[in-house]
């Protein structure tokens, strides 16, 4: 059983999920090769970094393996245009929807005591003196670094 | 007695607060008064409006009135540069810290059973329908609301 209050969390990280696919639809696929603001990254490389730190879930949360650890490196470890070679924006929406299954799949499964354990990324030694560091607050983290490169992403729509 | 779920999100919701006042005590004063991009909203502007954004929490939580509703015409109801004169960088920090404190004193006192109930912006009725509207979900989106626009201030950093 969860409580309502994880239902909550989990109900605002789909929610923001959903504002990021809309975004990617809204115009046709070339138009994302656009920098989000002169000089800051291309909305593309934006959508690959989320992508890539959703993946890491799965292994922080100990329910499977990155999906697409290659990522990683372009959209995590590398700034935007240090790897030259992007997947396209279609491959991209494609894993965003796969990441995204895969991780609802597996909330639906994990009860409160699994949301207010430790996750991979935190010692037992550290997670004991601060017991907050759980994948609950994980989840609220990642919804808000949603949130922060959605506003970033809100900067393509052309100012009229 | 509140349970950890919703400490937790508190916790987010003051942490988000702490990197917006970071960014505001960056630079000088004079420095806000750039758009974050090209065309974009000023970063004074962005300011005042978390800040009416927050202050509306009171009446929206049934606390209390806004402290300052002189802030919800200029940085809510219209856009930047439509109301010509600002307050300055140093009474935006002061509300901004006033109001924040407020709030927390407030959740500090919220028990369970009133994070989980109706706001005063949805009706009774509708919050029959779907009891998820409560003033957690309000809180949680708020969180995410800072985590947009601190994801537009960041690009005030000059781009070395």
């Amino acid at each position: 059983m969860k409580d309502q209050e994880i239902t909550q969390v989990i109900k605002a990280w789909e929610t923001q999920n959903q504002a990021i696919t809309d975004i990617f639809n809204k115009y046709e696929d070339s138009y994302y090769s656009n920098e989000v603001a002169p000089g800051r990254n291309r909305a593309i490389y934006l959508f690959g970094h989320l992508i890539a730190m959703s993946d890491l879930l799965l292994p922080m949360f100990g329910v499977g393996e990155q999906l697409y650890p290659e990522l990683e490196n372009t959209f995590i470890s590398s700034p935007d245009r240090a790897v030259e070679a992007l997947p396209s924006v279609a491959a991209l929406k494609e894993q965003w929807a796969t990441v995204n299954q895969a991780l609802s799949d597996h909330f639906a499964e994990m009860d409160r005591s699994n949301w207010l354990s430790r996750h991979t990324r935190v010692s037992e030694a550290d997670f004991e003196k601060d017991p907050l560091r759980n994948k609950l607050t994980v989840l609220i983290g990642r919804t808000s670094h949603l949130n922060y490169h959605r506003g970033q992403l809100a900067f393509i729509t052309p100012r009229v």
